[in-house]
């Protein structure tokens, strides 16, 4: 007996996390159909399809052609310093929605949505993960994200639909936007500039975007159900974190600890919860020392290419 | 000094409770602005719009041309039997945030949202509305209502612009689906057939809808911010409900209680917490017995103008 052909629709191929899918979905079988507005060229196995997901219309269109067993939808807004209170927000709960519709009309099978930990309730400090946990997003983004989950739980229930939901934690990498905290310091590092940062000592939990993209391609080929952690289970605190990233952009004696402010509100814990991963057998490959070497190596690249390197 | 014009989109003002509003926002001054698929003709201070509200970029010109003050958006997708579970709710969810960021983005300073009874937990079986009755849907409609609830709070708050949410309890009146309980039991006494129906043993909290679109009317014009329930706050148990329908079509002795099945799954009471409305100044016109003799006033004549008496 042939075994029919297993189809994913991939949003978000050429964003941070996106682009990392592709590869691990090739590996696993799957003919990849990428909608994006500018999808990367052809390449064996992978279908481009240009198509704005804010053109419902066309999005429609283009979903019911592609007929997919499988959908992996990482497109979000996320502009870096706006996305937490943008509204856009809305319009990619509404688009997210329409895609769904379109899926599932169309056949669909089995959806990876992805989530994040600020749908988690931040309030006491310490968040843990998993089910421990309680939901209570304080942000309009946190709202948008567990929104959707809830929405998307309830058709999906309805349309016999298997649904999971990978909540991202810290992720960091190549491409990463470079106004966030690795990349500051490593461009900072690489440029021979200080690297200020705050105190330092709230704990993260941190993985390398390329492992984040392979654990989504795991669990959406697993029969993993329902809202789950994409984690190490390991916080540590950022001033190492910023330390380690220094080190491997050359100059640890950069960074300068306490220089920045610290928000009084951030939670001095957010760790995610790795046993739903873990037993469906998901590893990371990087760990903090050889991801963010890994890191290192892509902004050396970027800043040695800059036209001006003060800049 | 000159008092700007208050403008207000009406969504959902061919249904069964958005028609009862026209007259209560021209009593109060507003201009109305009715956004609907089929719109009723013009009437002094009515402007009928003809826009279906899935087709998402003509509702965002047709939003930004009226630049209203105020939204109150009834519509929803309310088909009997099939509301509950249907993948139209997903589609009201995304049409609803994209009214709601064209409004926002055309100066809209006050909106009231309907969400639903269904938006509370009803799995202790008893129901009393209020901020003492947790949230936790358990049908698609409920979560779609109460996501956009989340969504719209969490946006109106960036944007500045005020939000309530009225929750709906049991309606009935003129133009109510005819499969529903009230109906079904008016209808059948008005063709001398006999009226078959359930145990009756569960209460409920009936609003006439005229009162209901009364209290949405006067809670847009309020300081009224928040979820708040239409409601009276007192439940009667169906049976009492159904025998005066009964009784006000004309023959009490047409129902037939307990020959109906009951669903074991239904709560035993499903009361609102009138308290909001009430510090507003909203005070019911109709108590039951006036209210269900309207409604049979209207499907004396529904029935009398059949072709088929007998259908």
């Amino acid at each position: 007996m042939r075994m029919a052909r297993r189809r994913v629709i991939l949003t978000g191929a050429t964003g941070f996390i996106g682009r990392h899918a592709i590869a691990p979905l090739l590996e696993r079988g799957f003919e990849v159909h990428v909608l994006a507005r500018n999808p990367p060229a052809a390449l064996p196995g992978v279908v481009p399809h240009a198509v704005d997901l804010m053109d419902s219309p066309a999005t429609a269109r283009t979903v019911a052609a592609i007929r997919a067993t499988h959908l992996l939808h990482v497109a979000w807004f996320v502009e870096h310093g706006r996305f937490w209170t943008a509204p856009e927000n809305l319009d990619w709960v509404a688009a997210s929605l329409r895609l769904y519709r379109a899926f599932a009309a169309a056949g669909g099978q089995r959806l990876l949505g992805t989530g994040s930990c600020a749908e988690y309730d931040w309030s006491s400090g310490q968040v843990t993960g998993g089910p421990a946990t309680p939901i209570g997003p304080a942000t309009l983004y946190g709202t948008a994200k567990d929104a959707l989950h809830n929405l998307l739980r309830a058709a999906s229930a309805i349309d016999g639909v298997s649904l999971a939901w990978g909540r991202l934690f810290f992720l960091y990498g190549p491409h990463e936007p470079k106004q966030r905290l690795i990349p500051s310091v490593m461009r900072a590092v690489l440029q021979s500039r200080p690297a200020p940062i705050g105190d330092g000592l709230a704990r993260r939990d941190f993985l390398h975007v390329a492992d984040a993209a392979r654990a989504l391609v795991t669990a959406l080929d697993a029969e993993l159900e329902g809202a789950f952690d994409i984690a190490t289970g390991t916080a540590l605190p950022l001033i190492e974190v910023a330390a380690e990233a220094a080190r491997q952009a050359g100059d640890v004696s950069l960074l300068l600890p306490g220089t920045r402010p610290t928000p009084a509100s951030e939670p001095s814990l957010l760790c995610g919860w790795p046993e739903p991963l873990a037993r469906i057998g998901f590893r990371p490959r990087f760990d903090l020392m050889s991801g963010l070497a890994d890191a290192a190596a892509f902004w050396r690249l970027q800043v040695g290419a800059s036209p001006c390197p003060g800049a």
